[in-house]
């Protein structure tokens, strides 16, 4: 018996093959098997790492007891029966995003590893970028102070999916680094979700999501797949600082300003105007932290040999790759309800957990 | 007596200086007076413009027959109350934006303004850039296609005013010239506000403005006081091609991109499957259009007198000013109820006239 | 037999990987064999493209009649025995920047090749992107008219070379590119170069190239390593138009700006100040052409085959090649006399040929 | 009698204006009079600026007992006897760029200067830019370490000189700056110089200057008339830091890069060899010092004033504005003998002082 955590990969198609590659270069784990319904994909993708087994039998992968985990890259719809099995046999599991293709039964995978004590990890790669970690970090050493907003633009000339409208292709991302990066998650008391499709190709190209959080910040995200210019832009406004992170200029990634308002505190009682006299404006430097050059799918495979290793959760859960659904399915509607704001259905002690 | 219009300045303050100049320097008008009731101030603007008779007596100004047309650079509470004697006063009417602090007011201001036959504008200078004035023909003349999208942000470290949200301070920019330069100008269904006070100040900081267009796209506008970069761009896409107007980037304001989806035009009876086989990219040229170096306030006072001389509305008429202020009552009840869309109240035939 | 050319790869290092990746992908070409005096490199780089004979016994890959091409890909020192073996046995060839480490060895096979009747191809890889093919393009349908200035940077945080300076390990690119777009190549009278070396490493760290042009325009390169940012830009100017290639800038890497000055003609008895009278500034548009997306190693390999199928001189000669090591030697030269300028050694017709 | 320094600004062209204003905004001066042959130029600049004593008599100006100095905006060939008479008048003098017409004399203007105990001061504005007085700061204070190389680009569509070229058009800015900031200033050890006619317009529009200087580092400008595009970027690389100067950009002028090569200390009989195993390199965070919003003019004016005050030379004095002067003459020479490196004339104890 080896140390490494041996993993399976399930599918051989987009992601599979990076899953593949990654585990078989990890220190961590062990490549036990590609297994793919069409075997000759699998081999297609053994051949270019350097070698690997590959089976089209996925039944015979979950009976192996010699495989701790199952790394799972196929279809959405596929992922509950995949996962479900996976975890009744008593596998750690890996998914890609999104978790599932529907709240409800991504709710059934959460539950079923929790009762199983196994980890269930969604495979939210962009948390692992350095500029992403160094985000989560800064905010968690409160260099920028509490967070009063945060803006996320993700447009480009996209594809049309055939089967997703915009916000489930592009805004999980935005939703799983926000969920990532800010101090008690992603905590949207609603969502509203605005929406064009212009083209009438039957679903959203162009799409807005406003979610107040708990905290009193307001999140907002803009996708759009009609864009003829491309931006990857968040920015994080904060009490002490603001930070943009701009993932297309690789020469300066992260910018953190010390720039922004300042309201002394004052009494609830102390009238408006009044309180115009304490607000004051700073004007400092900005800083662009250096990043390390870190292959972001190395740390998601590091991430969950040390989760299973730690028996704990890891820091992107099966509960974060929830809420991502669970605001999706509040977004498709608010959709239908031309934008009025509708609650997320947070996981609840009834269901059997706290976040 | 002169072929030139006579124009009288009323309001000293910010913007009025710049009024004043402009007229003076203006050769289809005369600056026959500057009035302020501190004419102290009147004498100062007067004095750094090369001398202009100055007064305090906004009723003589009101009374003489050789006055024109009267330009209003007041605090807007004002503008209701000076625009409506100005007009009962057989004056001619240009007014700072926002026309009025309330809808009503302004409606009643253009419903007096057409039953007196005098023009009434808004001085929404933007309008009059080189850079909005080409965005405007490039659409009319169907450059960009039908337009499918419009995203516009303008956002910065700003002032956090004390009377006024950053809907109603920010906004009122984009919503005229979204009004000057769409074909059938902004025909907002309904409005979506999502605002954020993050800090307290009683007021929007952070804002988010979704409309429908009756055309199909959707218009959407981001205004913040909070964002330490400063941004101005606006995204209006359409089905031939897509134009990024970036007002920061002074060696390329216009960017107008031949890239996008094109659909092949389907019969309504045909599967979204089927569709997915009609749609295919563009990944054309990009073309900057050269501007003239002009400005802009130069081209307001030329359309009043323009709009004046030749009996017609001017281009950024009273009813464009009431357009604005009827889309900020929306967002402003929209605010109120967490963000539902509001219908925007348009002018009807039962208010005297069409727009 | 096979129509397809025949190919050796020989080198496994750094660059030979991607060569014998592009030939096996090719299909003008069939990837005969990768040769490396360490066999186990060769058959690593086999194994990750999917197979491929190897050996590490040059002279038998040279003695192999089925064999018609060698690309070479060794360290620069090796270029001249392996080319002027590889020419001998009439063998095409293909081979990395630098050509040789002198001038007189790449003289040496430019005749050897020439006198055999064979192609002898420089890899100059950055002339088969997309960007520079279409500069070539422009350039040669009069888009630009005459041509006034080249300027090119090239400036980033470089690793310090053991064995070359900065202009050796950098100017290569631009100087290969400039004698591909440049109508009549790189025609530079004399050659001045300023180098400097402030960290004592032995080496020019930080150089200037300066080269006037028989046209009469300038072409100068500044190239560094000590740069914290990466700058990868030229500027074509003229008579018309001038180019600006931002290879840094995705979105944009082509502008063609219509702006310029105009000089009307005047006899050449006109005294300069009379010539001031007719000089006039044009601004008109910008445009960006669209580029494909295409790699420019498989255009290397399909010009290699084409060159040879059609036995005639391929885009990227080893004249070409030739005359980038003229310009460095010279350089070099001039680095040795504080930047005085010296004339480049062209090839004369007492050498056998013209360019 | 006043405390202020009474300043008389001779010159009411292009500048004079700017100067007027500044001198009748300052604390610490008081406008005397504006001078100009055309005293109605002078009475229209007065009046602009609310108020000032015109006159055409320059004589009567400098017999004026009550005036300290004199502020010189004139054409660049009167500079000398302007200078020469204000001197010997017993006036301080500030004085435009270039300071005289020849360095011959500037050096009689400087010796004058320094004979009679007056402050000869080179009106150098873009020295007191806050990004320039900071770039002064971050060097002196060491942030830089020791100075390795300084590139500028100052090029753009300009207008075409009918009596200067590009050199003596746009260098003296970067020259005066590199004066400046530098800690022993611009101690430049020979001059080459690269111009480029291709328009025929009898002068250079495209010019380079190679600049060795005697700390070891080398300092680089390239001037440049028919560029479409506009840059204004300086970088100063030096052994802790690099500083790069976008002056374009607003948002971010200043950013100082902890990145750079670091070569330990060897002894010099260490081989080039293993030198190469003493260098490694820093990629650490960028900084950009926030900056304040402050006239350059009114900093120039301030300087004057201290200068006077507290009997020191100006920050930029006339001994730099001499310099410049070297620096352009040994240029001007350098062309004449295709770009050969030839010295700059630094002051001597002959000539009666030391820099």
């Amino acid at each position: 018996m080896s140390d490494l955590l041996r993993v399976a990969v399930v599918g051989a198609g987009y992601w599979g093959p990076n899953l593949a590659r990654t585990f078989k270069a990890s220190g961590d784990c062990e490549l036990a098997v590609i297994c793919d319904l069409d075997v000759s994909k699998a081999q297609r993708v053994a051949d270019r790492i350097g070698g690997a087994p590959v089976t089209a039998d996925l039944a015979a992968v979950l009976h192996d007891p010699t495989i701790d985990a199952v790394a799972i890259a196929t279809p959405a719809r596929t992922h509950h029966p995949i996962v479900m099995a996976s975890l009744r046999a008593g596998k750690h599991v890996m998914v890609e995003k999104p978790l599932a293709d529907t709240r409800e039964r991504g709710l059934e995978m959460v539950e079923l590893a929790r009762h199983q004590g196994l980890v269930l990890m969604a495979d939210h790669t962009y948390c692992y970028t350095p500029a992403v970690l160094k985000i989560r970090d800064l905010i968690a050493e409160g260099e920028l102070g509490d967070i009063l907003f945060v803006d996320s633009v993700r447009i480009n000339l996209g594809l049309i999916q055939p089967d997703v409208d915009v916000f489930w292709d592009l805004a999980p991302h935005d939703l799983s680094i926000m969920d990532f990066v800010l101090p008690g998650g992603l905590a949207a008391t609603s969502v509203s979700a605005h929406g064009s499709d212009p083209l009438g190709t039957g679903k959203s190209c162009v799409g807005y999501l406003a979610m107040p959080l708990e905290c009193g910040a307001m999140a907002h995200i803009h996708v759009n797949w009609l864009s003829p210019t491309k931006i990857r832009q968040m920015v994080i406004g904060g009490t002490k600082r603001t930070l943009v992170w701009d993932d297309l200029n690789p020469q300066q990634r992260l910018s953190v300003y010390d720039r922004g308002v300042d309201i002394a505190a004052v009494s609830k009682a102390t009238a408006a105007d009044a309180r115009a006299a304490h607000i004051s404006y700073r004007l400092g430097d900005t800083w662009a932290p250096a990043l390390p050059e870190r292959e972001a799918l190395a740390g998601v495979v590091a991430e969950l040999a040390a989760s299973v290793r730690e028996r704990r959760a890891p820091r992107t859960s099966g509960e974060s790759g929830l809420l991502v659904l669970a605001v999706l399915e509040a977004a498709t509607a608010s959709l239908a309800v031309a934008g009025a704001p509708l609650p997320v259905t947070h996981h609840t002690l009834e269901e059997g957990f706290v976040r």
